[in-house]
């Protein structure tokens, strides 16, 4: 399965896809011609959201059902219970013994994933239109009727348990990311590690597993999205034979969860690791997402992303790897589709064992810049042509453009904030992004990570 | 109201106290003599646990009532709610108007007070022993009867936003403190403060209130200590006579709490401010309390604070006070008397504006020293008498006993583990005391906290 943790080497991309393919399916003259295709939206009469987005381009379907869980929707002492259901969900049901929807969905020469993130999981296949409604039968089935028992659990929870070693435990990168986040975020419970810290998982047992289920896993907590070469029309017949049959799970309160403090220091943290060859920092700090942000404040976050540091033609890469040729990456990003407030970040490597401190130290400077002087009209321009550019790169990306409404959706977003997307990134200003860059790029309240060769224990 | 966040200024004074006068009272000769007047312990049939410590020294009775409630008991997102009792139990109940409780103590000559931890939450009476039946007939009527209206609340609530302005946010050191706790504590509820979060205590209401209280203050939650001139029969006829009258409360499930995942890095936590004249730094590990150690390494982890840096004998005040003189404080402590895994830290303040990296080292390097080359059997014993001359000192203390044995108990201890400590203490080796520093007082994973005057940005 895929471990979508919102991390520098995954969620980035995510967000990276959402946004250009934003643009790419609701702004590109291309697009504007085929629109009576547009997105539709119903919701079942047990509160099952579906979207449709038709794709006619392939005889081919994306179905994804997500839920509106992950790992910040877990009770304290239970991280991990959310991603446990990214395997669990592969296991048997009441009707169907483990292995019998894989084998279903690699019969008919289809592809099935899943992925979990601090504000969902979601579970997809992609499949040739005539089979949605099977695929739809398996999912609604699983939705309910999952096997909750220890023979399903024990076992699985060694999976996870190497999983988590492999994938965290082995990497000082992924390592130093845990412990960045728990230092960055004091309250909010994106301080806990999607995958589950090692000692909580261990623990994670079939009472945990039932709770988290029969209150998660509902028509009325989901959120199904179709896109490809089907009608809405069809989608709907199909959700209402199979998903419709469910019963309305019990009423959830709202996703309102622990908010920060106000921070009041600044922090750093230093893993040191044999592994390590090249010295790297991280620097987080907290700022609004999409969800949470107003007057346009996520817009300006992610040109000043792309501006700073997104690609060649950021300031950081220029300064630093093209013409001062002391870093071997740097960069910036925003992770904007989160449910709450969520982190920006800068970050750069070096070139060789040294001279870690003075990239960090030219890197703040370049940040104190964009404070001080802002970013050009002609820049900003390019920054948005960008990310029209990189759209068309992106294009043939059906699970891509189903990603982005589900995970839109599934944090807090509707369809006309994706519709409307473009035109708000069109409106930025340069005042806009100097002013989220001199608001929220605090050096006094940021928390920089480093990680070191084993040996060097300090941050140069 | 003491408001007892265990905070460098205040838990360590209560821990000092706990200790040495846990040796004053139990391993002294001159209490051996008296040894019929032992410290006793009963439980009502509502589960109230009642514990009498005769002290007929003078005519004075000190009465406690602790409830196993402390801010590590919190939901998340409602930090301060256990400290927001401290002062709403002040307030009126079914049958008593606010203030007449505390006009009925203060008629006697009395004294009356309460503080908040992040393991229980206390109230206490000191009064002729003849007005204990009274006091426990107010201490049981607010136990089970408080009035919870938005009328008390809404402005008890203006009045702690208000302590919390003067105590934290108006003090550099207290809020470094804080977040030194949430940088330390990952995933431990120590993490959050005592007072609770500025943005939380605003929000917290009746509903939380209510919620708190109903489930927290009841007799099977609660211990009472009486220490004074009173008999164990005297103690036992007035608790049934008031506080026996009261039902059992619900059935709590045992106290277990998130425990910290394993740590990989070393964090600094700098906070810079105008208020600071001398740089100073703190620095920070998790390691085990009474509660939770295993084969004495809490007497252990207590004699190293003693030898490392308790008082002007120690090896930290010698050399950086006394020797070379660059420290206008330093030392060490241990929080031993909690719950769950504690903080051991050490601490200096330079003598000037400069100096405390230099300082910060040096610090480093006596406990590289006594990692490498342990305490000397001299040292050791030295120490261990150190604890009991300060005892003659803390002689007098009957509130201080009452103390003892309340936070003891509310932290998982037993009578006999208070009256076993001072043997226990005695059998620590010098080997066991070195064996902690090595376990414990990695430098990769301490948290090290800076306070620094503005302008400072740097560690240095």
């Amino acid at each position: 399965m895929i471990f979508a943790q919102p991390s520098r080497s995954t969620f980035p991309f995510v967000a990276f896809v959402s946004l250009v393919l934003a643009v790419l399916f609701l702004g590109m003259p291309a697009f504007a011609a085929g629109k009576t295709a547009a997105v539709s939206e119903f919701t079942l009469a047990n509160g099952l959201d579906v979207v449709v987005i038709p794709d006619h381009r392939a005889p081919i379907v994306t179905h994804m059902v997500w839920y509106k869980a992950g790992s910040a929707d877990e009770a304290p002492g239970k991280s991990g219970i959310a991603h446990f259901f990214e395997h669990l969900m592969f296991k048997g049901t009441k009707n169907h013994p483990a292995g019998e929807f894989e084998a279903a969905v690699a019969a008919i020469g289809g592809q099935q994933n899943a992925f979990t993130s601090n504000d969902y999981t979601a579970f997809y296949e992609k499949v040739p239109p005539s089979a949605l409604e099977e695929m739809m039968r398996y999912e609604a089935d699983r939705m309910r009727n999952l096997t909750l028992t220890d023979q399903v659990i024990v076992p699985e929870r060694k999976v996870i348990m190497e999983e988590r070693r492999m994938r965290v435990d082995n990497n000082p990168n992924a390592l130093l990311g845990e412990e960045l986040d728990a230092a960055l975020f004091e309250n909010q419970p994106y301080r806990f590690p999607v995958i589950g810290w090692m000692h909580e998982i261990a623990k994670l047992n079939r009472t945990d597993a039932t709770a988290f289920y029969n209150r998660y896993y509902a028509p009325n907590n989901a959120i199904v999205v179709v896109a490809g070469d089907v009608t809405p029309d069809e989608v709907r017949r199909d959700a209402e034979a199979t998903y419709g049959k469910l019963a309305r799970g019990e009423d959830l309160p709202p996703r309102v969860r622990p908010t920060e403090p106000v921070h009041h220091a600044k922090k750093t943290v230093t893993l040191s690791d044999p592994r390590v060859t090249l010295p790297s920092f991280r620097k987080l700090w907290i700022v609004p997402s999409y969800h949470t942000a107003r007057n346009g404040e996520a817009e300006a976050l992610d040109l000043l992303a792309e501006i700073l540091g997104d690609g060649t033609r950021s300031r950081l890469y220029q300064a630093f790897v093209v013409k001062k040729d002391v870093a071997s990456s740097v960069g910036a990003y925003y992770q904007g589709t989160m449910l709450d407030d969520t982190k920006f970040a800068v970050y750069g490597a070096t070139i060789g064992p040294t001279g870690l401190h003075d990239l960090e130290k030219g890197v703040d400077a370049e940040i104190e810049r964009i404070k001080k002087d802002g970013v050009t009209a002609d820049e900003l321009a390019k920054a948005k042509k960008r990310f029209v550019r990189a759209m068309i790169f992106a294009r043939d990306n059906q699970e891509g453009m189903a990603r982005l409404y589900g995970s839109t959706l599934a944090t807090g977003g509707t369809i006309k904030d994706i519709e409307d997307w473009p035109e708000r990134i069109d409106a930025v200003t340069a005042d806009q992004v100097k002013a989220v860059a001199v608001k929220y790029l605090d050096p006094d309240t940021a928390v920089t990570g480093y990680l070191l060769p084993a040996g060097k224990g300090d941050q140069q």
